[in-house]
């Protein structure tokens, strides 16, 4: 399952590129050293809050949106998992009572 | 304004009321040290993905609902700041004006 870190980095990359904003122009902003807004864009580090909030501020975008984005695809990897998990407990007992019926 | 790591705190901490479980209890089956979830739900320390994941497996709750949550309260007081930044944006001229109409 992809961590919320690395989902916190996808949505902060795509609102960054959508933006037309390179890293260079975020770590100004934000003032934030490009080399770690670019490990949080790959998931690769834990932002702060505070960090989390900056970041937010200089794309332009509510830190409540980015957290809804997260949060929308976190609920379709977990639908994803709950799929997987009852359809492995399907037991081989379930097919033959199918093909009997 | 609240930190989202406040926030994060707040809902995890109401849903272990709610599930009428004690921090002892989450930390068994959690396997996260009572203190530091105890730091956690004051918001003191910033959990990492990992943590968060366990922390909501533990209080039976999907981690896109602790987002959910968070993300809600954190765009109320988004338009609490937004209204506050409007208010004070007004100058006295419009009074006069508002007076003089």
């Amino acid at each position: 399952m992809t961590t919320m870190r690395q989902l916190v980095g996808e949505v902060l990359r795509a609102r960054r590129v959508a933006e037309g904003l390179t890293l260079r122009d975020v770590s100004a902003k934000a003032r934030v050293s490009l080399g770690y807004i670019s490990e949080v864009e790959r998931g690769q580090k834990e932002p702060s809050s505070e960090l989390l909030a900056a970041l937010a501020r200089a794309l332009e975008i509510p830190l409540s949106q980015v957290l809804l984005d997260v949060s929308a695809m976190l609920a379709l990897e977990e639908a994803v998992d709950l799929s997987v998990a009852s359809i492995s407990s399907i037991s081989p007992a379930s097919d033959v009572e199918a093909s009997a019926a």
